[in-house]
């Protein structure tokens, strides 16, 4: 049956051809004009871009649920879930625009006793799109994070024409999700332009490193993610590179928590680590238990659920390479089902020592993307703190612990290593929100300061600038001070 | 006079010695240390550092601006003023953190409806600081964008630790000024490593490489800082440069304005371009005029101010070399004063076409750093759009017109050129303010999305972080919903 999956898989694959040089310079052009047509739309018509992108994909879910499924092993319940999350994601990107905050609107009236020493003169600062962005979809969220997911939704929030290069791991998908996206586009007048797709590894390094390109989303693994992004930077003129590469996601667990709930979080653990067969960039890899456990023996005992088929063959093979480099690294098996290595890989349970990892943290505390998580058995609370600082950046760490635990050593190194901290929950599931923070130190973002999740992401694809001095029928509707445009300004800093 | 000016410069730079690499550890080691510990100091402390530091700095001018003016040929007033500026900056940017709005705090209440399709957790957004930054300072403005400027002002503001490397034009104010911060801080108790300075370019180099340093501020050359910037990014572990490089400064002047006022904007212009003796990152580079234009015939016929010393040799040749360049590349003399190329460069304007600029932008619009700018005159004003298109980013771009001028073809393509826009005012003077803009697209910043003037600049030295379902004690203050610290909050996306 994989077998059979997988051949289908490529024969879907390979009625996408790759873009070709004079298509892309098409596309690019198209993209650098529709940008000057787009920065003259005002917020109600950007909004309704997104809400007419999100009906037609609701409307076509019947046709794209199909092929998401044939394109990568997720079942229909799982697509036509995430496709209702990137269509309500659309909608509150059109929810963000027209609340016009987004814009932090500042106006500095005039002031002839402004105590720099200087007079002020009028400045009114608002924010501007940047222009064509490229984005680069991941394989494991075929929607939420692909074609018309959050990097499109943003950047198309902000105002900027969107070339998405679609990732190999679902085609067909990505070209049927694109011209539903350009079709409603078109339906509404938006510019030509506003919206491409582009297929091809090479087409994509092209696009990062083109001129009218002026800055890049990317969701992936570090390695494709770092090689993208020292193009970008290496530009004569560098732009802004939003890379969600890689995490971890450890799970902190005080020896209070394991003795009250300690069977509860071995089970929710389980779920967390083999939801979606572990291919999410928020999966757990790695629970700290303390030495003797409940946690621990649960989790040996456990039956682990079946395998499943992964995304893909390139997404299999380098998780049982991974798995086999853990284990090559002193990791010992705690439990695994009957074909850890397979092509439906059941899900696998390894263990290390706390002093393994503190002498070896960066073999052992790799992402591993698949059903795997690793247990860190420590014997001293204590260790927690310094277990934590060994961790490179991560989207998110979580802890399990009692109210009574002492446990703001940990916090506050942790709050230095994540995006997104957890009490007591679990680290799957990103909910998109007001707000949500996806993002964290290197490597989890190749830009700690921004998220690309939840209704900050839109700032990624905007610039602030002043307009000093101008005549108010000059000036951006949010910035003049009779506005039929009531957005939040700070006034006068107030 | 230039000469013996010249040799005492030598003289007094040569009391600072390069930082050693011991010392450079320890600076370093105790940058992090305070970095922890600045983390849980209040708003209300890291505002009552900066206070502090100015107060220091105000009660030490008569001590600070005599050493300004023997290494930089500055004259006491500039300086007096510039320190002035730089105390207030350090207050506006302790009344930026009491006011908290730029935690960007936000909080979800946990939704069990929302409608993403699965119930929304209690998630809560707020802004930490980086840790370490190093400051890289200017040579031009040896208080407000030194040792305790704008960079040093804004990254303490977010509680990061700073470490400052010294301009090598200023070393003993640079030694000097740091004394004072240094003792400031240190009377109120604040962590040891909050401030450090260090001297000497290779000391530079291993800071921006250092793991410990988590994002640089740099003002100076787009060489310099491309160098630097290029070295942050190369990292195992990118970290943000906040890099701002060059800047021509172009003013576009219509027709009419010309017609109406031509004799007045020329003498504005030539106040501006000599101002500092044009030692300024906004110096007008490039004004565009009309054939035949009252401001040609003005410019020509006027008597420019006298040449007086620049900050130091290396500025003076790099500035000789850059006016031979224009030369070169086919910009006529306009007016000049007696001795354009001597040691105290009298103020310079060359004339070139329309054409000439569009046939060689690379080479006609290159910044000049000091008392010299360029006349571009266009035949039809339309022209200006097409001109205006060819500058690369800029800190700032002004126009001078008259009210019923049709300028907004110019003004759309501005927008995506430059982070600061002028009608009918100069450039050079830049506000402290709330909604200033001081940066742009590449080169005027290596990071667009920020400014290095104005409050918005503490935003570079912060990340976010979400805590999710979190109990209320262990949040942090801004973001507990009973708070005994009312910031601003966006509560369920109001």
């Amino acid at each position: 049956m994989p077998n059979s999956a997988e051949g289908e898989h490529r024969k879907q694959m390979s009625h996408v051809e790759s873009t070709t040089t004079d298509r892309l310079e098409e596309i690019l052009s198209s993209a650098d004009n529709a940008a000057a047509e787009l920065r003259r739309k005002n917020r109600t018509t950007l909004a309704g871009y997104l809400t007419t992108v999100a009906d037609a994909l609701d409307a076509t879910a019947d046709v794209l649920v199909p092929i998401g499924q044939r394109e990568t092993n997720l079942p229909e319940g799982r697509l036509r879930g995430e496709l209702k999350r990137t269509t309500f994601q659309l909608r509150l990107f059109a929810e963000t625009v027209l609340d016009g905050r987004y814009l932090d609107a500042r106006i500095d009236h005039a002031d002839p006793e402004w105590p720099m020493g200087a007079p002020r003169p009028d400045l009114r600062r608002t924010h501007v799109p940047l222009g064509p962005v490229a984005v680069f979809s991941a394989s494991n969220f075929p929607f939420a994070f692909s074609v018309a997911g959050g990097d499109t939704a943003s950047a198309l929030a902000g105002g900027n024409p969107v070339i998405v290069k679609a990732h190999s791991g679902h085609l067909e998908l990505s070209r049927e999700t694109a011209r539903v996206v350009t079709e409603a586009l078109a339906s509404v007048d938006a510019p030509k332009g506003t919206f491409s797709v582009v297929f091809g590894t090479d087409v994509g390094r092209a696009l990062v490193q083109d001129r009218r390109i002026k800055a890049v989303g990317f969701t992936g693994s570090i390695a494709g993610g770092r090689a993208l992004f020292d193009l970008a930077q290496a530009r004569p003129d560098p732009i802004p590179f939003y890379g969600e590469l890689g995490s971890n996601n450890p799970v902190f667990v005080t020896k209070a928590a394991d003795a009250a709930r300690g069977d509860a979080i071995a089970q929710e653990f389980i779920a967390s680590f083999t939801l979606g067969a572990g291919q999410f960039c928020t999966k757990p890899g790695t629970i700290l238990v303390p030495q003797g456990s409940r946690i621990h023996a649960a989790l040996s005992a456990a039956k682990l659920p079946d395998g499943v088929a992964l995304l893909n063959e390139r997404i299999r093979d380098g998780y049982i390479q991974a798995l086999r480099d853990l284990q090559a690294n002193g990791a010992e098996p705690l439990n695994a089902g009957l074909d850890p290595y397979g092509n439906l890989p059941s899900p696998t349970l390894s263990i290390v020592s706390a002093a393994e990892v503190l002498a070896n943290p960066e073999n052992l505390l790799q992402e591993t993307f698949g059903p795997a998580s690793l247990v860190v058995e420590y014997d001293d609370e204590q260790q927690l703190v310094k277990l934590a600082s060994v961790f490179e950046g991560q989207l998110t760490a979580s802890i399990q612990a009692e109210s009574n635990d002492d446990v703001t050593d940990l916090i506050d190194v942790l709050v230095t290593k994540t995006g997104r901290l957890l009490w007591n929950q679990w680290p799957t599931g990103v909910s998109v929100t007001y707000a949500q923070q996806h993002g964290g130190p290197y490597p989890a973002s190749t830009a700690s300061g921004s998220t690309s999740v939840g209704t900050a992401a839109i700032s990624r694809f905007l610039r602030p600038i002043a307009f000093q001095g101008f005549p108010e029928k000059l000036l951006p509707a949010e910035l003049r001070d009779n506005t039929v445009d009531p957005v939040f300004r700070l006034v006068d800093g107030k």
